[in-house]
């Protein structure tokens, strides 16, 4: 029914919008594979060959880590936008979002019984601090959320390890998120997971952490596999264990922010836009190379191409880079609220946050006329062999709001299965990079949103039941939600193919 | 000519030796084929499952790291001979060996121009202090050595950064051994190097280094390859680089530690021996299960095995768990200095210390008669996939006197390849390990020394000329001599493929 021009009365929940759906399947997409080949060429071996790596070196090697809060980020967002600015782009500019400032601080984890050992751990994002003189308390080692429950007599006045398995990032997360309200609901004093990656050299990896309202927040922090499965062995010995904990981190009141943004303007329907996307801000160790350095920077190149080659298409392709990703998308999220009510004019949202190694295609969310329209496209860069199209149920965390509420959705597909080695870690580094598959992966973001930005009509959509403004405000913690979670593990089934 | 049964009277510089070579290959081996059945299942499912894993990390847990002159390998090694005893193995004791005692103290690279940024390091081993308030300087950053001398005018009162590549181990870690006297060479005031490794997650990787005497001795450590390659990329932009390293190393006059010995004493020629080994000290990082608790658990296990089933066979099969071995084959050195007058009654010498993992059977350094032998035993191993024989110039650090004066040598051949990603690193740790792996592992090693410890005649091997003892000295830096580096060349070859 999606296939045909009609006009379909959309309700929001709050206003009425107009929904533009055409024979887009009449129009031939063939037409696009010299303008494709250009892109591919300009990109593999023409004058952006490695362009979005060198500008991503340039930047992280200059700002380093640039998490939410920070001056460091600022200075970041600053260097952007005269960048943009100067590259020629169209309304570059920011926008302001509040964001929290969660400062780590000084921080350490020592074993004091039954040997003395300093183990290599980082604070999780949002943490408490502890008492200056630290907390030091016995240990109770668990593997699950449900043993600890059994075990919960045993947990008063201790600090809890978390040995979780790594089983999938969706689904060990939840230690993360969930670890320092379950083990406060017992009655312990602090707890420590296991990092969450299926790899390790003794790398510890944070991540955002959420408190439960009502329930007692008490420090939290991740340490190594290698040291949570020693403790765990320790135990399982009868030793006693005991863990001095410090840690001086600090919430401070929310700062402002900016998302970062530029544009090429389009040259008939300028209102209506297609956005391409990554986050700026990262972590505050490593440097924030993948994680999303590298989704940002294919996205900035996707305007420099068609800027580069005059490609200019008829709809807006919009350059947004993030801001507060980290802390549970609050870039995307302002961003949504400021600009929903233009929601039938947003096309199609791109976002690259699962990193920018070999591609294969794009994750796909969007009714079936779309999807093979989609496909269409994807078939204009079978000379890079990025033609795969996966359906999933959810994109990223930035797009997220707009996905839910019928606008087409894209993740990059890419041979991302070493990306929870580094990820959250001082391992995110220009090293993880290479510039050879960030041309490839530029290719395939340029195609795609140039192709989308240029057709006759915008793409079809889903008539969207009215929503409700409610779950939408939920989704201000959407990265640390059930729907992020099943995405990445979609996309990890697909790529690892367990 | 060696297959006969001759007694070839061998000079040996100082002393005139007997060499029995015996008509062995009239011997059948397959005669063993039951015992080497016996021994596979008792250690894959049968009381010995696990057992070398289990045992590695109780003591891994329980004494962490163990350099050599630390009380915390001395600790060790009480511990090791008081459980050798308990288990009834036959003449246990320790053998005084000197080792140097090099403390790391407190240590950091901070780059201070163009952005702060305190970098992962760690020192090498036998490095000096900086002056307490460290030292502050200028950078130039070079890929080789070549590089460092064609910009020897830029080096004076520099810091050099060798950004090296990992080409292999063996010829890699000639920037580890020798980077800080070159740089002193050329006038600089430190050097640091990029770690020794192909696979980083920001982790530095330590290792002895040697001063040259006449050269000044200057302080150096590792960083790590991203920051390494950051470096680089800064110096290639024109960017001015200050780093400020303080370390609080010292080199202390050599300390007593002990190889840790035991036997099952050899039911008739109690005289003649098969050594089993691994070393038992580490670096000062991790906890050295790796590198090598894996080879010197293993090696114990072959004592075990052969005491549960009762397989006394004919020759002795002696443990030697060495010490000193990071810092240059202490432990190694001395025990062929103190035993190589009865070098007639050394039958073979085995040593694991390149990884535990997936066995594929063993390195060989011995003549083509005891190849050939050595090839039947490995093929009683034909159900664990261990039959191959790979033969080498030259075997491990601790055994390399006694194969360089013609006793046959063996090395475990083993899935390996990555290795380098842990060597010297905090991620040396149980995480790596794996209990099927070694007892996989403790099969090959323990069917390979049981079955030539019972053959009726000893290995045959070739007539050595009359060795210089001057050469034999030179040894005690086996592990950092172009030998040792061509032998772990020539098995990673092998293990990778490339």
């Amino acid at each position: 029914m999606e296939l045909f021009n009609i006009h379909v009365l959309l309700t929001l929940g709050y206003s009425i919008v107009l929904v533009h759906s055409s024979p887009v399947l009449q129009e031939d997409i063939t037409k696009y594979k010299d303008a494709a080949n250009r892109i591919i060429h300009h990109l593999l071996d023409g004058p952006a060959q490695n362009q979005s790596y060198n500008r991503l070196a340039t930047f992280t090697d200059k700002f380093g880590s640039r998490i939410a809060g920070s001056e460091y980020l600022e200075h970041a967002i600053d260097y952007m936008l005269d960048t943009l600015s100067k590259e020629g782009l169209d309304n570059v500019h920011g926008e302001n979002v509040m964001v929290p400032q969660w400062v780590r601080g000084k921080e350490s984890a020592t074993l004091l019984s039954p040997r003395n050992h300093k183990m290599a751990m980082l604070g999780l994002g949002s943490s408490i601090a502890t008492p200056p003189a630290g907390i030091t308390a016995d240990v109770l080692v668990v593997s699950t959320f449900k043993e600890l429950k059994q075990r919960a007599a045993e947990a008063k006045g201790k600090i809890i390890v978390y040995n979780e398995k790594f089983v999938s990032y969706g689904e060990t997360v939840a230690y993360r998120q969930q670890g320092a309200t379950e083990a406060a609901k017992v009655g312990a004093v602090a707890s420590l997971i296991r990092s969450v990656t299926p790899f390790s050299i003794n790398s510890p990896h944070t991540g955002w952490q959420d408190y439960t309202p009502g329930v007692k927040k008490i420090p939290t922090a991740c340490i190594t596999v290698e040291d949570a499965e020693m403790l765990h062995r320790m135990q399982k010995r009868g030793e006693k264990l005991t863990i001095r904990l410090k840690m001086n981190a600090k919430n401070n009141p929310y700062v402002k922010s900016r998302n970062t943004v530029a544009e090429i303007t389009g040259s008939v329907y300028p209102e209506q836009v297609v956005i391409v996307s990554g986050h700026l801000d990262s972590w505050d160790v490593g440097q924030g190379a993948m994680d999303d350095g590298g989704g940002a920077f294919i996205s900035w190149q996707v305007l420099s191409v068609i800027k580069q080659l005059n490609l200019r298409p008829k709809r807006t392709v919009r350059l947004v880079m993030w801001t507060g990703e980290e802390e549970g998308g609050f870039g995307g999220q302002a961003y949504f609220n400021a600009h929903k009510k233009n929601i039938s004019n947003f096309n199609l949202v791109m976002e690259s946050d699962m990193g920018v190694f070999t591609p294969y295609g794009i994750n796909f969310k969007g009714n079936t006329a779309a999807t093979t329209i989609m496909q269409q496209i994807l078939n204009l860069l079978g000379s890079i062999n990025s033609t795969t199209l996966e359906k999933v149920t959810a994109v990223g965390t930035d797009i997220g709001s707009w996905a839910k509420a019928g606008v087409p959705g894209v993740s990059l597909l890419n041979r991302n299965e070493k990306y929870f080695y580094f990820h959250h870690s001082n391992g995110d580094t220009m090293t993880v990079m290479d510039p050879k598959q960030m041309n490839l992966c530029a290719a395939v973001w340029t195609v795609v949103a140039y192709v989308v930005a240029d057709l006759d009509s915008m793409l079809p959509r889903d008539i969207q039941p009215p929503y409700n403004e409610a779950e939408i405000q939920q989704d201000k913690r959407f990265k640390n939600s059930d729907e992020i979670s099943r995405t990445v593990d979609e996309i990890l089934k697909f790529v690892i193919g367990t």
